[in-house]
């Protein structure tokens, strides 16, 4: 069936990778833009991909003992101070109220950008004893980054995130949960984002302000540049020294607590997009889309029809998938186009030729022939689809992944690769110093130094000094 | 048994109703201060309660068609200055972000106090044809309100609530809207709550800024004060028209839509702490109480306890019942009291001769005879005492709300009853010169006129003129 495109186009990704993307955030109607440069709204389909997300990370998080609290939006000045590499990192990109009602403020107040000062002050009320250790603390909220430059999803000046912040009464307990909540996140975007990720390690130089280490899960989008997924920070007693945080021991001493800060946000939806889209528009992970299946019945106006394909939404959803059917009045083409702009994993369509049959025609969003299901047990087919859809997304873009990751020996190299789009795999002397040279000679920033090492050569290849490790290279969003 | 409390005493709520609420607040460790006066931090136990809150309201929104949005937390000011009683309800409390990383802003921006103005700029972008209608959007979010007094869940600068904003083609349509979700705060309240409301519509005096009506539920705390649980408001066209926002209609012409929003915040948590609580703390209506059972084993050291006990837990939750269970080595008068404190509806004690008889020991928070319970078919035996509590909880606020609102026929009887404590009944000319005399000469204000009406008299006990409806005084929060 020659599909007449009847939905607004969108531009070729080959073309205007960076177009193409702004035309499916707003055409998938994921966002729209508000008067106030860099704060966007995020719109009913959007936003009901990151309520997804967070009910499954939600019921992560609480399975492994986090409880979720809310703190103020507002740091005072003097606390965000408290901690001088957290403030330096920070205070070019807050915005100040100065403000209350007519009366200006004794101090001023910043929207906060993260909130590791205010668990600190909450965490240093509360936190007396071994007895009151660990807190597995998580906070779902917006926060505030007044940036020169915005994208949706990528960088908003306000944007949707959670927050873990925890306390541990030893270092190896703190350290155990910074591990325990990347791989929490890796996994989560692997399984059920379909997003390959690489786990590492950032460089001193790209770690979180304040932080002693910061992991990071880093994933390639289709046009090979990196976006970093997600971060688990490693504080030490860092910010408890800063603040003034102790517990008494079973020992009857006074310790200083171990720190952890953990983070993702509605940057994946930008993720998703990018990994995993096309030029007929977003195409969505079964298990995070809003709607997996839409019903789409054929030639509805003859009689019976409607109500099959009713009856067939019903079974759908009695089991437990989450179904849609479209009863417009618009035509087949449009309404194809339509889904697949919005990226629903599964059509069915269902004709009177079909009811006679006693099946129903699907159409996979990542393509392919077409597929006859009877209507007898039609969830499970459906279910086995829907698996089917998740997998092959993941198939491809861990592919995307590996054919376009590649060993340097040379800047000359990383340069010229990642021009071309990629992730360089080179080793490092573990210098600062060549760390910028990297940036100036071959415009690319250190992702991370990976969990899975393996041996490219024994140099630096910036300073020709002995390596210490491997690192991937890349441009990033 | 007698009981050895050891946790920390509260106020006597017959002593001192403000400080008994404060120290259930704190004590209950529903809530802490921050270090900005007036903006609080929603502790584990406290956001656990929002939580379940918006988990059942959030799914009555979506099956009445709702969708989730998020829309920027900043406000320009000239987009807040567009509908002219809006602004002056609202500019006397902003909080005003002057200041974006060390630049001055051009304009000055407030974090939202409410959203209407920002979901009508929103609206103009994505309502053009008849076909976009209704739009029925909520938001779950912070809202700030720069005020000069603060109590925990009553008054806070910064607080958490949904906001719902809908537009219709048709002002029967918007005001049907405005009575449906009124409907559903008041069987929420009533029914998941067990907080009896009186529903109604507030004077021009008292009704929303910018609002053509506004809608009520009223609620009697256990010191015979008003808490309003919750609004919804009819506009009308009038931000419509001010925003410019128009549709092409099915007859090909131009219309503005007509428009409705409606919310109930964390305030409802202190309607629950006011309306049920008693001397030993936070009593939680089951449907809403994060723990409804905690399990306490007696003599834990004695072998086979706490395996039994587990597998107690175990029995409940795999049932659906919310419970937990507690190993600390606290006495069990600590235990006890602990509970209570925190409101938890069913104690189950389980100690060796319990489980040699087969049984355990159920204590209700609300009060009355321990009872014994046989261990095989323990759950639905616990569900039944759940409903129990939800019940009597009901039964004793109805009984309190009954008491104590009475007839009056003058001024001076509203002015003694309410001095006592309640809500006076009484008729009204409709002229706002008498509703302000009431306030200057009984000390109340008007908390609604309520939809159930009888009469009590013909005149206006005010200035003596015919009486055109009943209105209910009293004493708010």
């Amino acid at each position: 069936m020659a599909k007449e495109k009847k939905v607004e186009q969108i531009t070729d990704m080959d073309v205007d990778f960076t177009q193409w993307y702004t035309d499916v955030c707003t055409k998938a109607e994921l966002i729209d833009y508000s008067s106030i440069k860099g704060m966007f709204i995020y719109r009913p389909y959007g936003y009901a991909i990151w309520e997804n997300i967070q009910h499954i990370l939600d019921e992560e998080f609480k399975k492994l003992g986090h409880q979720n609290v809310y703190l103020p939006m507002l740091i005072p000045e003097s606390l965000l101070q408290k901690e001088k590499d957290h403030v330096e990192g920070f205070a070019p990109e807050c915005a100040w109220v100065t403000m209350g009602g007519s009366d200006k403020l004794d101090e001023r107040y910043c929207i906060r950008p993260t909130s590791e000062t205010l668990f600190c002050e909450h965490y240093k009320n509360i936190i007396h004893s071994w007895r009151d250790l660990p807190k597995l603390y998580n906070q779902w909220c917006s926060v505030l980054r007044w940036e020169k430059t915005s994208r949706p999803f990528l960088r908003h000046r306000e944007f949707l995130w959670q927050e873990g912040h925890t306390m541990h009464a030893s270092e190896e307990e703190a350290r155990a949960e910074t591990q325990q909540m990347l791989n929490v996140y890796a996994d989560f975007m692997e399984n059920v984002l379909a997003m390959p990720v690489i786990r590492g390690r950032k460089t001193d130089k790209e770690k979180f302000n304040g932080a002693e280490e910061t992991y990071t899960v880093e994933c390639m989008m289709h046009d090979h540049k990196a976006l970093q997924g997600g971060t688990s920070h490693y504080f030490g007693d860092g910010f408890a020294r800063a603040f003034d945080i102790t517990y008494t021991g079973r020992d009857n001493q006074l310790h200083h607590p171990f720190q952890t800060s953990w983070g993702v946000s509605t940057r994946m939806i930008g993720g998703i997009i990018m990994t995993h889209g096309d030029n007929s528009g977003l195409v969505l992970p079964p298990k995070i889309a809003p709607t997996q299946v839409i019903v789409i019945p054929v030639a509805m106006h003859k009689e019976g029809v409607q109500e099959a394909a009713e009856k067939l939404l019903e079974t759908l959803r009695a089991a437990g998938i989450r179904a849609d059917i479209d009863l417009t009045d618009q035509s087949m083409g449009w309404k194809a186009a339509q889904y697949e702009m919005k990226g629903v994993p599964v059509r069915l369509e269902l004709g009177p030729r079909d009811i006679e049959g006693g099946v129903c025609v699907a159409a996979k969003r990542t393509g392919g022939e077409k597929l006859t299901l009877p209507l007898e047990g039609v969830s499970d087919a459906v279910k086995g689809i829907l698996e089917d859809v998740q997998r092959e997304m993941y198939e491809k873009a861990i592919k995307n992944l590996q054919e376009n990751t590649f060993d340097a020996h040379s800047v000359e190299e990383v340069r010229d690769g990642c021009a071309r789009g990629g992730f360089a795999r080179m080793m490092w002397c573990g210098d600062e110093a060549c760390e910028v040279k990297m940036k100036e000679q071959a415009g690319v920033t250190s992702r991370c130094i990976p969990f899975e090492q393996h041996h490219i050569g024994d140099t630096c290849p910036v300073c020709g000094r002995p390596a210490k490790q491997m690192v991937i290279w890349g441009v990033a969003y």
